[in-house]
């Protein structure tokens, strides 16, 4: 039956797919388990200090070594997490515990922070604006923050928010060059944050289109705009609570890799953090008022459909019940009293006067109500 | 008069019953009560550490003696509830509480965790899906763990999520041989929570179906459908709830029982008991916006519907009362006022004309408003 | 105005009053007010160790004063609270606050723990099922607890939990008369929390009752049922909510009435306090979201309602005016082009033709849009 | 536009005004703001201890510093704000900061506590049931308490809740003359706190009232007093939930000023208002619960209402229809075909027939639909 | 398509923007982004002790330079952020940290206090009421607060609060003079809270005359207008949500630049916005309930546009059939049982006298329903 259901209306386009992350139901805990349609990791090198830039790009994991035991800062960003050989080399080459590896793969997980003593796994969640339509897309960034280095790993190699502070390491731009791995993480985090403002800029625009359909011209897809809308939210938050507590962790942990300065950053990653949970909660709530709005315009459009019939019918039957009298057979001959007015000489006009009369008076009464005037503005 | 009632037409299946667990009221507090429904125990016992592994049918609790004294890893899994004396028995050579017995007996416990000193009660909820239905079925799992030993007892042998740990006990997969019972417990846990996830992926669908269903046809089957979605998800929600408690109470108590190590498998455990709570939550709040969907939507419809008997009503009416008009039996050779259109040479082709006129007038006014387009399309 | 309103119609049955306890505005602190209504005190002291027990009627209650010192524990009970003279004196006796003796006497007080040093004040409120309908009696128990003895004071000696209780003490059944008054305390908290689960059962009943009436024949009564259901688990949820911190306190707080050993015991009525709690929660939500599908239920009705109306109308207002048109009295013999029809041959066999080819699409166009069908089923 | 709307009708009475008391935009500090309306104050002064009692109508605010001085319990009792010198000159009496003394003039303060080492400022907010109509008075209460010294400012002389407290100085009942100033100060809360109560069962009647009206004969006044209800309900909420940490910081806070004897008495007081505050809760649980209740019973007076036209219009459209079917004029003797009904013998008696057969076809049809009955009921 | 929509009907105002600020991505933390519209800065370096009084119209930042070393407090208030290097060079004069200063630039920071030691950064929300309709207008205002000085940076010079602090410094009233910088920078935020009181005002008396509006006379427009004031007090909440927190840390913190005697003014700041919050608070739940009002209001309406349709068809359609009937053309000659009352001699006013009694019955009975006197009273 459902089956039969689906043949959508054209004008109703498929919501997109809830995209909720199943966690696998894991067999060992700490296996690795390759999505087929993974992308091949490709791994990039950023190896920096004040002085001096080196980026490679790397193809076997364990040339990362040379780099991670010099003071320099190394960033090593994986894209893609097609290939479980490399991956498995990787967590060799940063020492990583199991678990940490198969968080990295499983793209369910909750933004978290872990402390494994000299190594901090950081889960974040960024969001992109898509390109024509609103809506975004949401992927995991696994953060793991050594002394020296910064080990990122990315789903897809497409969707990425770190042009700007690769742009700021390359041109030297700001203090990013003179700081260790930590402001490094933190800039990165910066800009997943900073990364939800397009997107919440553009639920704004559309609940301000929606705001004035739905007071101008209810139709069910705006019914379905405003469910979409309230959806996704839904999602976003569920993107951005988490991290709230992440870089709060960040800022109150003692972990000694996060230096005292870089905390004074973090709180204003923080405030930021607080700003777009508080924008996602004003844009939730108002998109559950247009709920109620669209309801209550819908009712209103009822209203005035209903107000057109009752002035319809109520003008015509009267009118109607007049003529069927005068259409009644009644034997004029057989006394005077069986209708007379057919026989009268102005009979007719009298009568088309009695119609004009009583429909005067009706249009009066419906005047009065102000029925008229808004039963012919309706749209 | 509610016997009446219950004569539910064909097309509305009866809704399954609420599957509440009523805690029978205690006479003596410790008492077991057998339910004569209940299944005939079955008990098998694994005993295994690196190198062994033995599997035993059990008859008389009193068999496993031998096994719990050793240091391996004993594994006492009783099925079925369905004899007291065994019960009592097993209770002796694991020296429970007589709370404890009766607990597992009590099928409407909530999750919980009770530190005995030398044992650990935990007891846990487990969902595993329908198979043909969406929907899921839910027992309570008892684990008593001790120094050497875990003991399972479980309702029913029918449902169980622990193949995946047997299997990897039998197969010496991962690290599971080679650690003690808390990690055995850890497993049976962390199968638990991960047995939510299918549940949650059928409820998932079952929403984005309803989603499309509630626009495109809305019926009262869909109005049940939302609702029940609504019942179970508040009912996963109530076993999902405590289980958080009881996780994080075993990562943070001091019990000897738990090794550190074993508390870093628990904190993942614990991320995905937070995550089966995030999905619930979402898909409570869109199956609660689905509800407001369906208002909007039938009220739509009767939009729609009304909008058709407006326009039939508002053409015809004013047709018909021409028609009345010239049906009138006003006496044309009493006076020359009296009805001369009927005399007239194009008397009825103008009469037709004006109906003509007035139809088309109407149908422009309601086509401007764009309602006949929509009346004709609504299925 | 009001009072024309409280002529009810036969059929619905006037709602239980809220039965809201208003706490008297106080004169003088301490002050015992005694209601009209109120029944003599009975007052059962029944005293047992091990060995031994005793059960006297007690008039006079200086009376108990003998059995008070003794070290075996010493319960007494009265029931019934209509004479001050002998509360006064039993509060002589038992060494109360005069607040206490308030407390007691005021039936309208929340449940609450208090500590006077060497008495525990325990005021609990219980419920018992109504006996024809569903709904439930609430009444406060008043718990007064030393080191041997406890007193305990009802207000109407007919509805009581605590039968269960009486027979373990008579019958020497499980442990209580191995323990002291502190375990006789928590036997009575016990049989009081357990007392709720019968009411919510049957609350759970009428709900699935009720999930079925709401879809199949949503009445006015129906309305009223789960609006009288939100109202009477408010009552429940008020009842319940502060007797979980009353037991909480009892099992945290340092009071050396209460022995580690009850403790146990107490955490096991903890846990079914709980559970209580999440039971009325659960069963609000299931009222509310009734409340949500009794609404669209209806909404839908009036769908059918419509559909009805507007296919009967659409398909005979244009058979009317084709009728009316053959009856319009235009000379046919003045003009061939005046209704030249009516003196067909075929005449009248092509008008009924005409009526049939229209009706016949129309009702293929109602058809296929599904209405009537629905509209030949709804009841 | 909005001055034409204000034309009430005569049967909806205007609502009360929001009654919010708007802080005034402060200029300095400290200022006090006389406002123009208020009352002259009058002071009353009562000085007792358990031996004597002295009550004087005091001019000048000096003479009190003669008793203020002595070890008995000084009552000033001020009534009405109209007179800046007076109050000046109390303030140095009573030796008040000056943010004291703009607090007590400044009607629109929350209640709180202010611990001024010596003194205690507490603000508390009373409320009177009107005298007519339900809905009730608010109004502020400050008391400054010293050792042996207790200062009450209020706004109007006309509403007051501590004739009961007088009566017990005045009479000596009770502990009132044995105890000191803080003791008063609890009496004076007590009264305040139990003043809550009427207003509250009043809310309770009408409440009740209404939800036989909202079943019975829904109204739009019916909706109007419900949102009424909710709105006052909701100002009680305001003034209720302050007190609840004001009186907990007396029981809490280590002020010398409050003995430890009296801290006892405010625990009472403090569950006294927990009560309250359960009690207005609740109420506007059900408040909110009517407003749906009364949106689903104008819905089923829709659905009456809809049915008694859907009854008539289709029991009368298709009669009016064979009726017009024999109005028509085809030429009977033009064809054999042409209308021979109408020269048949029996051919009205028939048609009459098949009118009675097809109207009690749709009768019968309506009956066991159950329309008919219900359409005739509904009042 | 969306385009299309936007063509507002003339009587639907355009709803003001959301007025959200969305946090710029930041590429380098610490720029300062100068907006093209901002305003040139206008400094003004008010410098005051007890005895004297400077003030000073500020080109060169660095002019502040010399008074901010005197002990005397120094006011520097900047209104406009058009010019980075005025900015930058404050920036150097007041030794700023970089995200100070970024922080103060971007006007979409939520309202928070941060410690840099020896200077408080606090930044605060005001709002200013519009002129001519309600709503208001809202701006940041950054405080930094150092031992002697105070800076103020504003948006833009057009709105602010601060005109009763200067007349209070200019004219020397109250203690302001006497104190330091920190009761400067209590006065300010005092200014800014006391400021939200009239806006909130407006709203009280906006949603009173909803409250009629909504009963009286229900439109779309009223709808916009609940939704609006939704909207714009889910702003202001967000407005003073955070500030709470501010003034809360101010007075609880440790910092040395803030006195204990300022502290005590704080928590009468602290009560102030408690109490700006709760208005919100309650304005919110009134709107919320406006809307279910309104919700109901419109049903109500239908159902008066409903019973007026029911009354008209009602009467009429009976009454058209009768004229139906004696319109049929039965042969009255071929037998004495066709159509005989057409020759009776009373026929005509026997058929308009049955007429007369079913239409009398039918007002009857729509009399004693109450329907006839609410139809024709609506508006």
């Amino acid at each position: 039956m459902i089956k039969k259901i689906r043949r959508l209306p054209k004008n109703i386009s498929k919501l997109t797919s809830i995209q909720d992350y199943y966690h696998q139901q894991g067999t060992v805990p700490g296996t690795i388990i390759i999505d087929e349609n993974a992308v091949q990791p490709n791994i990039i090198l950023i190896d920096y200090n004040q002085a001096e830039l080196i980026r490679v790009q790397i193809n076997n994991p364990e040339d990362c070594t040379n780099y991670l035991d010099t003071e320099s800062v190394s960033w090593v960003d994986v894209q893609g997490l097609g290939n479980r050989d490399i991956l498995e080399r990787l967590g060799q080459v940063f020492d990583l515990h199991c678990l940490v590896l198969e968080d990295m793969v499983n793209m369910a997980e909750r933004p978290k922070i872990e402390d494994y003593g000299d190594q901090l796994l950081i889960i974040a969640r960024m969001v992109i604006p898509k390109e024509r339509s609103y809506g975004f897309h949401s992927e995991q960034v696994n953060l793991v923050l050594g002394k020296h280095y910064l080990l990122t790993v990315q789903e897809e190699p497409e969707y990425d928010c770190f042009d700007g502070v690769r742009t700021r390491i390359k041109k030297n731009k700001g203090i990013i060059r003179k700081q260790g791995s930590d402001y490094l993480a933190y800039s990165l985090l910066d800009a997943i944050i900073d990364g939800f403002f397009p997107v919440l800029e553009l639920y704004g625009e559309r609940i301000e289109e929606l705001e004035e359909e739905v007071i101008v011209k209810p139709t069910p897809q705006t019914l379905q705009q405003i469910y979409k809308i309230r959806r996704e939210l839904l999602q976003l938050r569920r993107a951005i609570w988490p991290q709230r507590n992440t870089i709060n962790s960040l800022i109150r942990d003692s972990s000694e890799i996060i230096s005292d300065d870089v905390r004074i950053y973090l709180r204003d990653c923080y405030d930021h953090t607080v700003q777009v949970m508080d924008m996602v909660e004003t844009y939730r709530e108002l998109a559950s008022g247009l709920m109620d709005v669209y309801l209550s315009a819908v009712s209103n459009k009822m209203n005035e459909i209903m107000k057109l019939l009752t002035v319809v019918s109520s003008i015509f039957i009267p009118l109607t019940f007049v003529a069927g009298i005068y259409g009644m057979n009644f034997n004029t001959e057989k006394s005077p009293y069986n209708m007379p007015e057919l026989n009268w000489y102005w009979g007719y006009p009298l009568c088309l006067g009695l119609m004009a009369v009583i429909s005067a008076g009706l249009i009066i009464f419906f005047w009065q109500k102000g029925w008229l005037s808004n039963s012919f503005k309706i749209k």
